[in-house]
């Protein structure tokens, strides 16, 4: 047995596919407070919101005014999602510290939800490097590959087109390349053997885990992923979150879970966890009446929980 | 990385561990469906209640009927839960396949749960073992250690306890022994550590594991059970259950949940899990008001599912 990863991050998206999937816009100083308190929790990895045009996603029209307040904060990795090349060049004016830029491995889902082949996404990555580049900055360019264990729509997506896809990001000069369970159909042996197969391909490039829970699989899942060496985990707040073209999914891997499995294996992610179900409990409040999910809110930590296991690399 | 044990036995409890903390009585007629659903969707080991006084457990009053009918199904392996010498000698009666006493390793809720401290347990299952080799019975004993990772009344729970509890029972003479995480306290990396000291002690006769879902980890917990070669596991349809004497508990895995896991694991259940997945809609309907939990029967199975793996065993 492998030993395991440790620190591990919990990189928090509740902002971004959480909020996105999420009709109800949460006023800019709710999410501030909402970064703030994340941060103050031990967090130090944010996906704050995405560059996208606000008629499309009205709920994340906040994004620079996000990004810049997140900036202040010490210690904290300040991300973005970017469709394009567009997005690519706010992010790198608002000096984002990283921008993700998602590809999907299933074509069907791909042109559902992007517009755009892969392989034209591929083509898109390489632009958003030259222009990085070209301005000077220090933006990480991450790519995500998306439906990366089936679809929806197109059903099978072939390990080799993810890892082909994987490849040709990293050629284009991604910085860093995750995989993402768009749809709930990854298990723990998929997950070990296509994880495995992208760090033979991506090394420690290979960056996240990200996946959601709408077949209850999402921890399950990470504990596959932990034993292949990865140590970054997407996950959302109250386990909010979906995608609009993917029927049916539901619902990130929630961070106040993942953060309370990792600190019950010794995994040192910085967080704590207490503290984290308190925010929980505040953003529950402004979204009355949305679906939440995540179990250890209601039972509340073990009496036997030792807090000084996960916050050991806080601040 | 070992190989996975398969077939894996998920052994549903729902009827019992279940049903007992619903106050609603579900009518003998429904039961009886219930367990002759799961049979036809091919589960194998099914626990249909517990002799107890009717006065204490009146859900589960009829389950002596319950054994009549299920002994009825070819190759049905039928358990009850007894918690002492009386009922085990209703069990040794009823002809039930095997008979499961439980065991607090936590002296606080054992004295609150079964008014005995675990040693008097043990002398109990001395009696009971005499008693069935006395009957000429077949009726397989099984003793549960619960409340192994820790307990909502005492906190800590040394593992060298529960160790020291399962040698004793195995002394008194247990064919069978098993280890239950009763108030969800249990982590990935608790499981594997007690459960390879379990299997160095029992080998085989380490029988099944038991996991609630109260913080979110049962799957998780399951998966790392399976690394140490243990290869059966309790679960509940909708993933009823709780103890009403460990305030928080609540919910064991989710059976339909779990047969999905371990599908897409490659290990063979013999359950078909799209039948599983319309009895846990026809029982939903059933304890209509009630709580349930699980993932996947809101978003269905996914289109790459495919049944060939998991009902290779099915009769």
């Amino acid at each position: 047995m492998p030993s395991r990863p440790t620190p591990v991050i919990v990189r928090e998206v509740g902002l971004r596919d959480g909020l996105q999937s999420i009709a109800k816009v949460l006023p800019t100083e709710r999410k501030i407070e909402w970064i703030a308190d994340a941060h103050a929790a031990g967090q130090r990895e944010i996906e704050v919101g995405s560059f996208v045009p606000a008629r499309l996603l009205p709920q994340l029209a906040d994004t620079a005014e996000l990004v810049a307040f997140a900036k202040t904060l010490p210690g904290l990795s300040v991300s973005v999602l970017v469709p394009n090349l567009t997005g690519a060049l706010r992010a790198i004016d608002a000096q984002a510290d990283l921008m993700l830029v998602p590809l999907s491995a299933s074509h069907a889902h791909s042109l559902a939800n992007l517009r755009k082949t892969p392989d034209e996404v591929v083509a898109e990555v390489a632009r958003i490097r030259a222009a990085r580049d070209a301005a000077g900055s220090k933006t990480l360019i991450e790519s995500g590959i998306g439906t990366a264990f089936g679809c929806t729509l197109q059903g099978e997506v072939a390990p080799a087109e993810v890892l082909r896809c994987m490849q040709a990001l990293l050629d284009a000069g991604a910085d860093r390349v995750s995989i993402a369970d768009t749809v709930g159909y990854a298990g723990p042996s998929a997950v070990r053997d296509l994880f495995e197969q992208a760090r033979a391909i991506a090394g420690d490039r290979f960056w996240c885990g990200h996946f959601h829970d709408t077949r209850g699989l999402a921890l399950a899942n990470v504990c596959a992923a932990l034993e292949t060496g990865v140590a970054r985990f997407d996950a959302s707040l109250a386990g909010i979150g979906g995608c609009p073209h993917a029927p049916g999914a539901s619902g990130n891997a929630t961070s106040e879970d993942l953060a309370f499995l990792l600190a019950g294996m010794g995994c040192s992610t910085g967080i704590d966890v207490a503290r984290l179900l308190v925010l929980r409990t505040k953003v529950a409040g402004w979204l009355a009446g949305e679906t939440l999910h995540g179990a250890l809110w209601r039972a509340g930590l073990p009496k036997t929980f030792n807090p000084s296991t996960t916050a050991a690399t806080a601040a």
